[in-house]
């Protein structure tokens, strides 16, 4: 069991620390948020006045956090976490940021020693809560290894993705695949429908067929075909439309970074802008379905 | 076991005749290609001198004809098969085509008191060779359990999809589902490469992760990631290029017809085009990946 | 002047049939709305019991019509006009239909000794009523330049696009590129606004720059920008969004047929028709801004 | 007339500083190209070892640089060129820049009371050449006023689209405007031309039509419909397709940010990026036309 900072107590960043402890590890947490904190002692985490304090004599620091700039301001600079650092220490940034921020942080830890790597999840909070999160990470195969063991008691697969930087870039493929799938599943049943056809009865078609994807099968954004998913409950929880669009936000910028065509994402990326415009950005992303079939 | 008469022995409706016979089905087989004919005969099949004349004394009659055109060509008019089958007959007719022209086959079938479906398949020539074809009907539930016993002689998933033409309808929205699951693969493989990932890594985190969809997971478009697909072969064989602009074009119309909006599937449609336009017609249509990443 | 009949009074057709009255020419008239034909014979035309009856003693017939299945309906079958009018006989359909249709009407035609074209307008309800349509005609010379007077009296521009069906290849083109420039200025403005421009100033530097464009230039999306257009009268009026999602759906008609790659056409289409489908159908079509700026 | 320094003389640069030079202002220059250098040195102007140098006793400095990271150099930190200029010095970016990027380089002269606007042309070479290049400028009126006289010895349209950052904005808006426009036109002729239509005759009539715009009434695409645009030697020179992708690509980035929808500009981007990628990055942009026309 080892001595482990979590900085980041957010939707996520509070069951993931929740189950750190749950495994055993000594953990100390930190965020600006006095509840977030509180929640967290309560089960038995120490914390400290800054993020600084409370990574004294860590062993592993984890930060999960909402972006880029964020993950820039705890690390980097003459007050940043990588300065006071010791030595060896193993720093794991769960948060979906860019890969070019993820590799330079990256950069800027091994100038002093520190072991990183860039470890965005997917599985939302439900994973988060159940510890049963995907971890896909990016580095050194030595460091990678290194920090299983302490992702293990957070979730259940554990990916490496590449080089320092290749966690992220998995993470927005992998994500901007999902908004194609979502988008592409609430349309064809939305056309199925508009042809007198049970989405219910589609959708099983599909599942069985050349269609079938991780959207139609285990999230089905028809409302009552599917029990226990968003689109059952009105859309409330799960995976936010603003959130999905932040992502696809990271991959229209990889795009344009690499010169990479990306029509098909770019297409579901304005379909998910769209539906947040209309003022849908706190509803679960599967509601996109609405775009195609106004109550 | 039935009298069986088959109609359209191309790629698709050769092997299905052959399943007939295998199964211990009587089966009698018409096209205008001698050689195909030939070729069942040798397998045991009988023929005759016209469709019409193959028809008679039927329990069953299956057509498996390339377009709408054909298709009412050989059931319609003073001429068509429908005019000359007696009362009762069971007719069924697995071309893929637009869901108006099944509709009118079924009420001039239902005229003269013949029990027709439209059951569309899906599997491609692998399917139909191996008889584990998915079959999506659209009729009378009596009708779709009289023709089960048939088509399972052919394949393994048989499907009721809802009234006529409901079979055309769940294969279209199923097909252009599947177009925009192998576009968007492609596209979120190709921008991983561009970031430097690995194909196959990427795949594996993908298939495990919410991006997991069928073309991703048992049709891999990068060549070398996955064993036994078109990829990996020059993208020969397999489901055509061609015959994927044919049922996107079927969708389109679909669309039109019912005032409904399938952005995505539009794109990966025109996506499909551009990509036939570019002499890619006769290639497997998982080679759309080559428009993301030109050798 | 010449003795011509007019069938198909509607937004169009009525003020069309007028403006023939007002150049001099003996005009009688046609509909199933009794108030339509009322309104035209008091201003001085002529009517009669049926389409067929309405074209006795026509040196010229005309038709404006809804759709294909309206204007197979009058000309083909034996029943039909083309059935009844006396060899020579100048026909003039301005439907906005399928070339296919149009064609096919033509080949009826020839095979009576009967001059027709295609005419199709562009120019909408106002140009209708000034006389300032633009007519794009398909055909033999000929017949076009015998109908050049006749079409004189309702419009301005009087193209000849091609053969037969080339007026309606060139309608659709038209207005799909129209549909392009109408969403797509309407972005491009909603994008500087979200910058924090003025929507006038931009509007005016992109029309003086490589941005300029009818819609822009002549029918600004932007409410209060540009008077007398109808995104100043709350897009009542003009060119309704149900009328370009019908000609954006004989665009996806055509490339179909054509195995055509029309990707911002088609997205337009889509993104038109999502816009009828939240109930903006009635509404011009300048309205998609609203797609980009709700309210 | 003015002392002037001007940095960065590339294809764009050189010509503008060719026409300061022809309008009588006393110009200096510097590049990292000494042949760049020498030209204009030809011409006149004066040099210095740095641009540090090159800017004393300047009253006004006009850069005009690749990209943001160029810009941020030249002006930014403890060397960049803001340090070092005397209060009052009229400073004018040129350049083809993020927003914020201009918006940061102008917080920085004013810190230093320096007058800064950010001035994108639009125009290319041929503009930039013949001295009627369109000025697009952000910032101060006062400033814009004091930078006017200057600019009119380079181009025709000098606009003020609002604060600092609003000449990139509307540079983005227009340029996304253009790449929409130039592949709309180069796809609706495509398809006339697939169904028959002369692509001439067809362009004359959008030109006369609703369908007409800058690219089709001033660059026509397709080859031999217009004399002395790119489309009629083999796209040589012109706008390259590299650049549009490097403006259509501040358009995403802007998107992002903003939170705008930008579906039509995003499809433009991605079918200029896709034929970048199938090597055609420095061809003319309407070279877009052979992604609908292959030869």
């Amino acid at each position: 069991m080892a001595k482990v900072t979590f900085i980041g107590l957010g939707n996520m960043g509070g069951p993931m620390a929740s189950n750190l402890l749950k495994a055993g590890h000594e953990v100390t947490v930190f965020d600006l948020s006095k509840p977030a904190v509180e929640a967290l002692v309560a089960e038995g985490a120490s914390t400290a006045d800054s993020a600084k304090a409370a990574t004294q004599g860590a062993e592993c620091v984890i930060t999960m956090l909402p972006a880029g700039k964020h993950v820039e301001a705890v690390y980097l600079g003459e007050d940043g976490l990588l300065a006071a650092l010791p030595a060896g220490t193993l720093v794991i940034d769960s948060s979906t940021i860019a890969p070019e921020t993820s590799r330079a942080v990256a950069e800027a830890a091994a100038a002093k020693d520190l072991a990183f790597i860039d470890a965005p999840v997917s599985g939302g909070v439900g994973g988060a809560t159940a510890g049963t999160l995907t971890f896909i990470c990016g580095g050194e195969v030595a460091t990678y290894n290194k920090a299983r063991p302490v992702l293990e008691a957070m979730g259940k697969n554990i990916f490496h993705a590449g080089p320092h930087g290749a966690g992220q870039v998995a993470k927005i493929c992998n994500n901007m695949m999902l908004a194609i799938l979502m988008a592409g599943t609430s349309e064809a049943l939305a056309l199925g429908v508009k042809n007198g056809l049970d989405p219910a009865v589609l959708s099983e078609i599909m599942k069985q067929s050349s269609g079938g994807n991780w959207a139609l099968n285990l999230y089905n954004p028809w409302p009552g075909v599917m029990e226990g998913v968003p689109a059952s409950r009105d859309y409330q929880g799960g995976f936010l439309v603003n959130l999905m669009t932040k992502d696809l936000g990271l991959a229209f910028d990889n795009a344009v970074a690499n010169q990479a065509s990306i029509p098909m994402g770019s297409l579901a990326r304005n379909l998910f802008q769209l539906h947040a415009g209309q003022g849908n950005g706190q509803l679960d992303f599967s509601s996109i379905l609405r775009l195609y079939k106004p109550d």
